[in-house]
């Protein structure tokens, strides 16, 4: 019989198990911090109903849509009812409306899971990825002060991860809105395109968006547009710096002392959440898309890898389920795109394969004594210790071998002289060292080992 | 504008956060027990090639497959190459042939993710649903040994997930076709067609089964058809037990002895894990399924709950690959199907809905004191524990209140009286008790608390 060849589509990332667990241990973190900060897990089916993920509009996003069908709609030719979802927000506002009554407000949930998008295959998209979420979600009302929690979260996650020195980037919609209408672009559709030139500054060049601004289309003045570059290139070195600067935009109009009221509130709250101002600037040029925030927007960049862009972002919204409920629900959130971010990190070369998830090596010295090693074994793991033990016989170098390359860290040999003394022959391959230890401190000399390379990291 | 109802389609299982808190509990302590036995972690994409899913023979399963299309594709109208996984065993299969090269046989993996199926809806039945698989893959061979460590993998799992006592049930492929073959049913296909009879007999009873084995498709004696019932019907009560009715089948052909050999040798390996022999049974009526088995096979059943099935079941393959790769791949594993046993052991009240993961909440007593909250909120996540703060002010009961419907164990009062006294006031809502612990003892305190509580699961 001819073969199937076994592949996968373009644009998923499959990992081989000690990278599977490297990357499990940077999900594990990221959800270790959520709970840490009093946010709850909700999981959502992956297959939604189409209508509820599509809007009238049609954004980017919902033409990467991936349908879904089961074989009897496929053979009635149906117009596809069901498709994957494309991000964990639209879930997460069908989630709230359809179960408002039964939640409590303000709603802390995260979510960790993969969503999917038929993008063109291209060297670091991806068709399906992980998303790791965060949101609060107010009834009628939500405190900025949530707005402030965010990146001391943002901070935690990431000082743990220890993938680097990081910046957290704040910015206000209304303070850039605000700022616009102060130099007399007074409608708010013209301060969107502002806005979304601005947004390009990264990809263009300031010099391809100052031409755009003087151009026709928009027909500001120079010394108008040099004012837009001026604010959008503002950043600040510390909370002290950063009211400074806030403050020297001038009084301005409402939404400008909204943005600036807000965002010093939030730097001041951040200030008492320990986060060091070391890790929290102000950056005026962040946008963050055109539709969706209203308020507060974050971006979070490592510093010696800005080519990387955001690793983590996000903001405050009005209205998060407008399409579904006439209840009022602001809220704000982050998300982390932590398959992009993994490999990334894994191209500059900032993580690398992990050690085994196991432990131990159980080797197999003599075939008689394998109740002995299952004893041992199962010892072990009740001790709470990760353990493999060698079923099938084959030369000692080789269980070596073999415990070496799955980095395995300990693998322990018992054979006849061992048993006669009480002791266990221990070998620790990481540190390239072999020692003998009494059967009965062999437990509690792997924990101690183990717990302190943990407490390492 | 008019609405879009908030709803997902039937057959999915969305949680409400204390519920997912419960569902997660279990699916975190499976993953910890399958890392305990030494089984790595791998992850498949949810999307795999049509042609690797579907076989040519096209079994049940694959008449359920969820195909998927990208807009592009959808409006070409191609015939879909991608679908959803139905299982973890196919992209088990795939996984183990697309990167052969870079694994380590016996290769052990764990794999915990959602799986799809287009099952007509109905109560009870799950279109997407997560399964915990484990499986051994060994390279050309693979020792009997590891099929006696799964059930004390079994037992691991299902003894802390404390849902009740259980049974470990075990058969062999071999032993039935032996069995058979004694009796006179020479042929393979006619084994397999008695095995398949016997497989209905929990759906269509005993009288059913006699009728078709006498009749005219089978026309078995009535003599060997009793023989066949009967053998069915062996139960073991202990290990010896056990090999006691093993033996007592008297002599048989060469499938027959394999068989029987290697349940022996299981059952004395499982006694060697120190699984205790009151959680271990022969029943000799398990056949699992017709194609897939060639040896051992495992069912688990709750003793309380027979009408819920088996919890966990798998079994002993030949060749894990055979479509995709010509390396021959035996293996042996089990899963769970998790979504589908809560839902099950929620309708039977085994599982309630969990406390929340928030520990702590730090209600606003006064709201100049905001800050204070803030630094000791800080304090109590630095320390490991999971912790909410107040951030909008109400009245204090209405803050209590919230944390007692939200299922957070402790609120921590701290107002200007007890600041002059450096304490803080804790209400332990479990307990519906209320104390003061001074400020330098507070985290010490709730540490112990919430271990002790962790310790008593």
């Amino acid at each position: 019989m001819p073969l199937t060849p076994a592949r996968t589509m373009s644009g998923v990332l499959e990992l081989l198990p000690l990278d599977q667990i490297a990357f499990q241990h940077m999900l594990d973190t990221i959800r270790r911090h959520y709970e840490r900060f009093g946010f709850l897990p909700v999981e959502t089916p992956a297959i939604e109903y189409s209508d509820v993920l599509l809007t009238k509009t049609g954004g980017e996003t919902e033409r990467q849509l991936y349908f879904v069908q089961s074989t009897g709609a496929l053979e009635r030719e149906d117009r596809p009812e069901l498709a994957l979802r494309f991000d964990l927000t639209v879930p997460l506002a069908r989630y709230v409306a359809e179960h408002e009554r039964a939640l409590s407000f303000p709603f802390r949930r995260y979510q960790i899971q993969r969503v999917y998008r038929g993008e063109r295959a291209q060297r670091g998209r991806f068709r399906e990825f992980y998303q790791c979420d965060i949101d609060v979600i107010g009834k009628d009302s939500l405190s900025i002060r949530h707005d402030a929690e965010i990146p001391a979260l943002i901070y935690s996650v990431f000082h743990e991860l220890n993938i680097g020195d990081f910046t957290i980037q704040l910015n206000h919609r209304k303070l850039m809105c605000g700022y616009f209408e102060k130099l007399g672009v007074m409608d708010a559709i013209w301060q969107m395109r502002v806005l979304r030139e601005v947004d390009k500054l990264d990809k263009q060049g300031m010099d391809a968006v100052r031409k755009t601004l003087v151009g026709e289309a928009f027909g500001l003045s120079a010394g108008v547009v040099e004012k837009i570059l001026d604010f959008v290139q503002i950043r600040s070195a510390s909370f002290e710096d950063a009211c400074d600067k806030l403050d020297a935009l001038g009084p301005g109009p409402q939404s400008l002392e909204q943005g600036r009221a807000d965002l010093k509130q939030v730097l001041g709250i951040i200030k008492d959440f320990g986060v060091p101002e070391t890790h929290v600037a102000l950056n005026l040029s962040i946008a963050r898309g055109l539709d969706y925030y209203t308020g507060t927007v974050y971006e979070t960049m490592l510093n010696e890898h800005p080519q990387i862009g955001s690793i983590c972002s996000g903001g405050r919204y009005d209205n998060l389920a407008a399409r579904y409920t006439r209840s009022h629900l602001p809220g704000v959130g982050i998300s982390i795109g932590l398959t992009r971010l993994y490999w990334q990190l894994r191209e500059v070369g900032l993580v690398d394969t992990a050690c085994s998830t196991v432990d131990v090596l159980v080797t197999q010295m003599d075939e008689t004594q394998l109740a002995t090693y299952m004893e041992l074994a199962s010892e072990l793991r009740g001790a709470g210790i990760n353990t493999e033990v060698v079923m099938e016989g084959s030369k000692l170098g080789k269980q070596l071998k073999y415990a070496d390359r799955a980095g395995i860290r300990f693998a322990l040999m018992l054979g006849e002289d061992e048993m006669a003394r009480g002791v266990v022959t221990v070998k620790d391959l990481r540190r390239n060292d072999q020692f003998e230890v009494s059967r009965c401190e062999l437990i509690k000399m792997l924990r101690v080992e183990l717990e302190q390379t943990a407490a390492m990291g």
